[in-house]
C-alpha cells in the first residue's frame, strides 16, 4: 500500500489513538517535521485535543471511530494500550498500517502473554505463573515465598491492577473480582531501570542510555538519566536486550523495557511501546526526543541520534499535591509557574494543559548540568513548589524574591 | 486590567497576528508552557494554522478581526509588523494588551522613525537622509558619496523595498513610485550581525550571544551562533546597543537589532519585534528559544536562561530551490526529508508545511557542535540537499546508502 500524504504539505499524516500528554508532546515533535498530529480524542479538553489542529472525538474502542481516524493516515499509532486487539486486525484487513501492530502491541497489552513470550525467548524475568485458583497462588507462594505480587494479565496502568499479597487469605476475592490472574516473585530489586529502543518497519534500531526511574506510589516520579552508577556492561547488557525484545516481537516506533535491578542483574517488568514516562528526559535532553523518534519509526523514516545534550538529565513529574485541593488558598497555577521560572530560569517546564487532580500528571520538569545531587535538587524542588506550592527549605527564595 | 486565563486550563491565552512559520514555531513553543497560541491566519493552509487548535481567519487590516482575535485572549502579539498602528492604538483603547505596543512597533514599521529616534538617542547607525526630490538624493549624495541606498520607509521585508542607486537618473522613478524615501550611505561592511534581546514589561531583558547572519540575495541564508570571532568587547557592546534600544523604545517581547559590523564598530541596520530568522537557531541551540522567551515576554513571565546547547550552532535556512519547479523530476519532499535523516541523524529540521515555491522559505535545518567548519557543512549540505535536491560532492552520500 503507497503511504498517504497529506495534500497541503506532501508530507505524511499520522493519526494517534488518544489524546492524553503522550499525544500532545508527539504532537509538539510532529510540527517541527512539517507534520500534523492527527488526534483521536475522547473529550475537547484532553491534553492533545486542546493543541492539535486535526482532532478527531471519538472511543477507542468503537471500530468505526477507528476507521474514521485512520481515512487518509500514513499510518495509526497510539498514545495508550487499551484499543482492543479484534480492531487492529480489522484496520489492517482495511490496508491501514498500523503501528505498533497487533502482534506486537499484545505483549503490552496482556501481561501474560508477555510472561509467556520472555519465557520463550529465554530472556530473564521474575518467577511467575497464571494462577486462577487460591491453591494455585500457595503453591506458587511456596515456590518463591510470600508475599506474592498478582497482577491483573490487562488495564493496570500506574500501580493500578498489582497486588502485593501476604497470604493466602486475600487471594480469593482478588480472583473473584479479576478472573485469571498473573502470580509474580516479589523481586528483592536494587532499583528500577528502563531502557528505551525505537525500532522502524526497516528494522533499524536506536537506543538512549539506559535511565533509572523512582515511583511513588506505582507513578513515575523522577527519572535519572543516564543511570547514575550503572556499569557499562550493565547498561550494555539492558539496551541490548530491549532491542532483542523489540527484533523478537516485530516492535514499530517506541518500546520501553521496564526492568527491576538485582545483585543478579536485570529482569523485565513489563513493556510500553509507545512514548513512556521515562522517556519524557530526552525532549531537552537528547539530540532526538522519543516523540520526533516515535514519529520517525513509525513512518519509516531514518532514526535521529540518541547522543545526550548533558552529561546528566533529571526528569521530576509534577503530580497534582496540594495545590490541586479545591480549598487550595496559596498561589494559583499561573503564579506558581511565574515564581517557578523566576527561581529556576533553567528549568523547562513542560505543562499538560489538563485539569488540576490530587495525583494526576499534570506536567513534568527537566534538569540539565554535571553533577547529579545539584541537577535533581533543581528538578525536584521546582516539581514541589509546582504541586505543592512549597517552598523546600533547602531550596527556600531569597526574601526579596516574595 | 486583570489578565485572562483560559477556563479550562487556568493559564494564559496569547493570540498572535499571522499565520506564517514565526507562528508556528510558536505554537510549538506555547505547548510546553500549557498554552495553545490563538492565530489569526489569512488562509487555512498557513503554516501555523496547520498546526494550531485555535485559528481565527481574518486580515490583520480589519479592527474588527482583531478585536475578535483579542477577546479572552491574554494578550496580543504578532508574527509581522504590517498591523496599521492606529488599529493597535483602538485595541488598546479597548483595554487589549498589545506587546509590543504600536509606541515602539512603529520603531520595527516605519524606517524613517526608526532613524530619527536612534539619531536622538545617538546611537551608532549609517548616515541618512529623509529624500522626496531628486536634489536631495543627489546632495545626500555629495556628502557620502555614490551609490546610495534608497528604501521604502514602510513595508519592505527580505530585501524588498531596498534599491541600491549609482547615479541620479535612476532616483527619479523610485521616488515617483514610492514617495518619500530613506536614503542611506552604503555601509563598507565586513559582514552582518544581529544581537537579539527579550523585555518583559516589568523591564527584565535577557540577551543571546550576538550571531552572524548570511543573506542570499537579501534573505537571511545562514546563522552562526557565537559570531566567529567577533571579539567579546564588541560582542558586549552590540548587546549593550540592543538593550539601551529596548528600553529606550519600550519593546515588550522579542527585538532583533540587525547590524553591519565596520571597521570602527557596529552600525543599527534596522529591528524586528517579534521572533525573527537571525534565532531560529536558539529552539535547538540555547536554553530558552526566542519563542519560548518571546511568550515568556509579553505575559511578564521571568525570563528563561538563553546560555547555548553547545559551543557553536550553525542554521541554515531552506529556501525554495530547483526542487520547488514544477518540473522538478528528483526526489519528492518526503523522499528528501527520508535520505536527509538518514545522512545528517544529528541535524535538526524544522519544516514549515507551506507549498514550495523558488525563493520561499520552506524550514530551516540546525547543527550543532565544537568547530565552526564542520558544523557549517553539515547545516549547508542538508539545507542544500531539501532544497535543491543536490548532493554537494564535498558532503557525497556513499553509495550504499542509495
Amino acid at each position: 500500500m503507497t503511504a498517504s500524504l497529506d495534500p497541503r504539505t506532501g508530507l505524511p499524516v499520522v493519526a494517534m489513538v488518544g489524546g492524553g500528554q503522550l499525544s500532545r508532546m508527539t504532537h509538539q515533535a510532529a510540527i517541527a517535521l512539517g507534520q500534523s498530529l492527527r488526534v483521536l480524542a475522547a473529550d475537547p479538553a484532553e491534553s492533545a485535543a486542546l493543541v492539535a489542529a486535526d482532532v478527531q472525538l471519538g472511543d477507542h474502542r468503537d471500530l468505526a471511530d477507528l476507521r474514521r481516524l485512520a481515512e487518509g493516515a500514513t499510518v495509526v499509532t497510539f498514545d495508550h494500550e487499551h484499543v482492543p486487539t479484534e480492531h487492529l486486525r480489522a484496520l489492517e484487513a482495511d490496508g491501514t498500517r498500523v503501528a505498533p501492530g497487533p502482534a506486537a502491541l499484545v505483549h503490552a497489552q496482556d501481561k501474560l502473554v508477555l510472561r509467556r513470550a520472555l519465557a520463550d525467548a529465554g530472556e530473564p524475568q521474575p518467577a511467575w505463573a497464571e494462577v486462577s485458583t487460591v491453591p494455585a497462588v500457595a503453591a506458587f507462594a511456596d515456590e518463591v515465598g510470600w508475599p506474592v505480587v498478582l497482577k491483573t494479565p490487562r488495564g493496570g496502568y500506574d500501580g493500578k491492577g498489582v497486588f502485593v499479597v501476604h497470604g493466602p487469605d486475600q487471594v480469593a476475592e482478588l480472583l473473584e473480582q479479576h478472573g485469571t490472574l498473573l502470580a509474580e516473585e516479589r523481586v528483592p530489586m536494587l532499583r528500577e531501570l528502563s531502557a528505551q529502543v525505537a525500532r522502524s518497519p526497516f528494522g533499524q534500531v536506536a537506543v538512549w542510555p539506559v535511565v533509572e526511574t523512582v515511583q511513588r506510589d506505582g507513578v513515575c516520579n523522577e527519572v535519572y538519566a543516564p543511570a547514575p552508577g550503572l556499569g557499562e556492561e550493565l547498561a550494555t547488557a539492558a539496551q541490548e536486550l530491549a532491542v532483542r525484545i523489540a527484533d523478537r516481537l516485530g516492535v514499530v516506533g517506541m518500546l520501553a523495557v521496564e526492568l527491576f535491578e538485582t545483585a543478579d542483574g536485570v529482569l523485565v517488568n513489563e513493556l510500553a511501546m509507545r512514548p513512556h514516562n521515562s522517556g519524557h528526559w530526552s525532549i531537552d535532553g537528547a539530540v532526538t526526543s522519543q516523540f520526533e523518534q516515535h514519529l520517525r519509526a513509525v513512518l519509516d523514516y531514518p532514526l535521529g541520534s540518541t547522543a545526550m545534550t548533558a552529561p546528566v538529565v533529571v526528569m521530576a513529574n509534577v503530580l497534582g499535591g496540594d495545590a490541586a485541593a479545591e480549598d487550595w488558598s496559596g498561589p494559583g497555577l499561573d503564579e506558581r509557574i511565574h515564581h517557578c521560572m523566576a527561581h529556576w530560569p533553567d528549568v523547562k517546564l513542560h505543562w499538560y494543559g489538563k485539569g488540576q487532580r490530587r495525583g494526576r500528571k499534570l506536567g513534568h520538569v527537566t534538569a540539565l548540568g554535571t553533577d547529579l545531587a545539584e541537577v535533581r535538587a533543581r528538578a525536584v524542588a521546582a516539581a514541589r513548589y509546582l504541586a505543592d506550592g512549597v517552598v523546600d527549605p533547602a531550596f527556600a527564595f531569597d526574601d526579596d524574591e516574595h
